[in-house]
């Protein structure tokens, strides 16, 4: 049976992270939120389902995965599940050493979006400016810097090579800092300048990911939306500067 | 073998979520911060074990957890692995509800931060405070009403009864739930005002949670820190307001 992958359409979003893991492991999967409204699908379902009075377990927000009765909730965690089934996370105790890394990963998401948004989701980035433009400020110089040289360093520390994260072989997180990485130079293209030399272990590994063959058919699919300025990684030129 | 927690001294922040877990549950356990120097303990030895270049998988920030050669990162990830370790979790994969759960507590807790931290963390509130202001208006009439009239309808939604989030027994996301509650009633007394009328439910978790026996043994204890202006969550009166 398909994976349900609930998520909003026209952005990649978070539920981008879950989608590359799906699509690398080639696993079926339906994009809700995607589909034709008139077969019930479309975004309609997943605020159906998060107002549902008789699922035993609604999640907060999407996105959110189905699988047969059980609904999975948070990113993250969707990884945690989904790396046991496809074969994308290790066996033994290092898969805490993996989600210990997506969810700092996940950090680095949720600071990038206070970027463009450091007050309120409610409230459009125009009207908040000010405040976005302090936040990004302090992203680039301090943040952005910092969760750029741990990655490196755990790519460095890796006993079993720097290829990967954790251990020999490709893990969600892999596929994930690949987004991360692709969503920060869309977002801020002047302070990710010099990035391969700074981050040498960082490029391999991107480049490494975009080449594998699934990832690369699927990027290079209609599935892989552009960014855009409704994401959670968007490029507003005034936000961005070059790295101290 | 004791746990060894790693976390900053004198506050309760990330860390009490694991603490709770572990006191519940009379896990051995040493709060590394608050040893003493001279034995290799203290603060000093938290940022040893960050800056390292012999561990093989280093932490990006505390709260992590040490047990023997592994090294646990990430509030919620610590518990998912002390979940299994002490009883606190499902063993089916309700083990993935709990774990949502907790990954959307971790947002509501980085979102009560933010109020006060809007723009950057290395500043000062003072330095940040008309930023602080608006995002804690946001935080008050949108997002912890959401937050809460989520947790509410979850209890009221478990086919198992309201006395817990998952299941019938303790899990360590009804821990964390009652430390939520405690924060943001020191943070915000004001905008929790009629909290029990509210949220019968999540008054009811909260009152049974600090009424078992080890928990209410850790509150008394000294080990119990007092919330405080160094912590996630801060009262700071003029961030605080009647609900809407």
């Amino acid at each position: 049976m398909a994976y349900e992958l609930y998520y909003w359409d026209g952005l990649q979003g978070r539920g981008e992270f879950v989608r590359l893991a799906l699509e690398e492991a080639q696993a079926p999967y339906i994009d809700i939120a995607r589909g034709r409204p008139e077969e019930g699908f479309g975004e309609g379902a997943i605020l159906a389902l998060m107002n549902s009075k008789t699922e035993p377990h609604i999640p907060f927000a999407p996105p959110f995965l189905r699988d047969g009765d059980l609904i999975v909730s948070q990113t993250a965690n969707i990884l945690l599940y989904l790396g046991d089934k496809l074969g994308l996370a290790p066996r033994d105790e290092l898969r805490y050493v993996v989600h210990g890394l997506q969810l700092t990963i996940a950090d680095a998401v949720s600071e990038a979006h206070d970027t463009h948004h450091p007050i309120s989701s409610q409230l459009y980035f125009e009207d908040q400016r000010d405040a976005a433009k302090a936040r990004a400020t302090d992203f680039i110089d301090h943040r952005l810097p910092r969760f750029l040289g741990y990655f490196e360093q755990v790519l460095a520390s890796n006993p079993k090579g720097s290829a990967h994260l954790v251990g020999d072989s490709l893990t969600y997180v892999d596929l994930s800092l690949f987004q991360l990485i692709e969503g920060v130079h869309y977002a801020f293209p002047r302070a990710m300048k010099g990035f391969s030399r700074r981050y040498p272990l960082l490029a391999a590994l991107r480049n490494a990911v975009a080449l594998r063959p699934n990832i690369a058919a699927y990027l290079a699919s209609k599935r892989r939306l552009p960014f855009n300025e409704t994401d959670v990684f968007r490029h507003y030129p005034e936000l961005d500067h070059a790295a101290l």
